[in-house]
């Protein structure tokens, strides 16, 4: 659709910045723009301010860096976490996935993302230095690697091992195995054959 | 994923407004905001200052019912448009699909829907007044309907034929048949039959 063929300058606009969004392209732009023409000013405006007020207030946990509505996020500052446990992660989504599983008790520290020579990402890029400073000062007994299993998630656990090897911690790394429900015979062969490796005693499992 | 997960009050409000939008769900809503989150702030607030702009500030054409920046579309003020053809569509994408065609100098009605007694849309709902108005005042010389050819369009198409048959004007529809690119034995027969029963001569067509 060429561009003149827009009735409207503002609705050409709103198209525009809603097309930016990723996985948005100029059709479903205009699909949300109608949608909201449709709606209540009330409940427009409403939607924008939402918008505006997140991007201006939200602020990072200046702990572990999650997003947080005040300076130290409701995790960190929960004293019955266990404060000596430390979940490393990529990303804010990695947080709320692991909290959904109600099975760790210990807090996180979000790194931003892992290193990727490829994108230019760097360990200077990334929220090491904090991470290490927290180990330092010596409460700290396990840090927990829960990072992709890509080469560069992997290349970053290797990373931040030798990294963190001369401090008195245990680092440990997520268990990697075969999916719950899933059927052998469609796993992966990297999988199956790390999952037979690393088998567990039976009456450890259940 | 429970609603506690959310690190955040401004995050799961933003969360919420995108997944209200038409097609979004909680976990691309997350991810749109979280692409949010990542830009600048300025980009952010041009985001949110456009959407309510365009909401506080779009007309509708009074004459056509078409989006509009203006009282009158850019459609309608072009004097160089014949004003005696009126397209009769539902919506303004319809217009801008037509429009994108180049091959129509009349000018539009948008009538906002078309008659579904299911989903409680009446004649009265629709603009259908204010387009009698114009073929009454007598300087409306063709009437095109360009409907969808479901069941309540072609009602739609009905009652506005049965409704203007007093007046002294040309009524037609847009032609229904095979696509170009289509190929003959993928067509459907109701549009396969149209197309042979609305046959034109072949110098027509070249």
């Amino acid at each position: 659709m060429s561009p003149s063929s827009y009735p409207s300058k503002l609705l050409e606009n709103a198209v525009n910045e809603f097309a930016k969004l990723p996985g948005i392209g100029r059709k479903t732009a205009l699909r949300l723009v109608l949608h909201l023409l449709k709606q209540e000013k009330e409940q427009v405006y409403k939607f924008a301010d939402t918008v505006h007020h997140m991007r201006q207030e939200i602020m990072y946990c200046k702990s572990c860096y999650n997003i947080s509505d005040s300076e130290t996020c409701s995790i960190c500052a929960d004293m019955n976490r266990d404060h000596s446990t430390i979940c490393v992660v990529e990303s804010i989504r990695d947080v709320m996935a692991i909290e959904s599983t109600q099975q760790f008790s210990g807090v996180y520290h979000v790194l931003g993302g892992v290193i990727s020579p490829m994108d230019g990402i760097g360990p200077d890029d990334l929220t090491i230095a904090p991470l290490e400073e927290k180990i330092k000062n010596g409460s700290i007994k396990e840090v927990i690697f829960a990072l992709s299993t890509t080469m560069e998630g992997d290349t970053t656990n290797f990373y931040l091992y030798k990294k963190f090897d001369k401090y008195n911690i245990t680092t440990t790394t997520i268990a990697r195995g075969v999916s719950i429900g899933d059927e052998l015979e469609y796993t992966d062969e990297v999988t199956l054959g790390r999952s037979l490796i690393n088998r567990l005693p039976f009456e450890k499992t259940i």
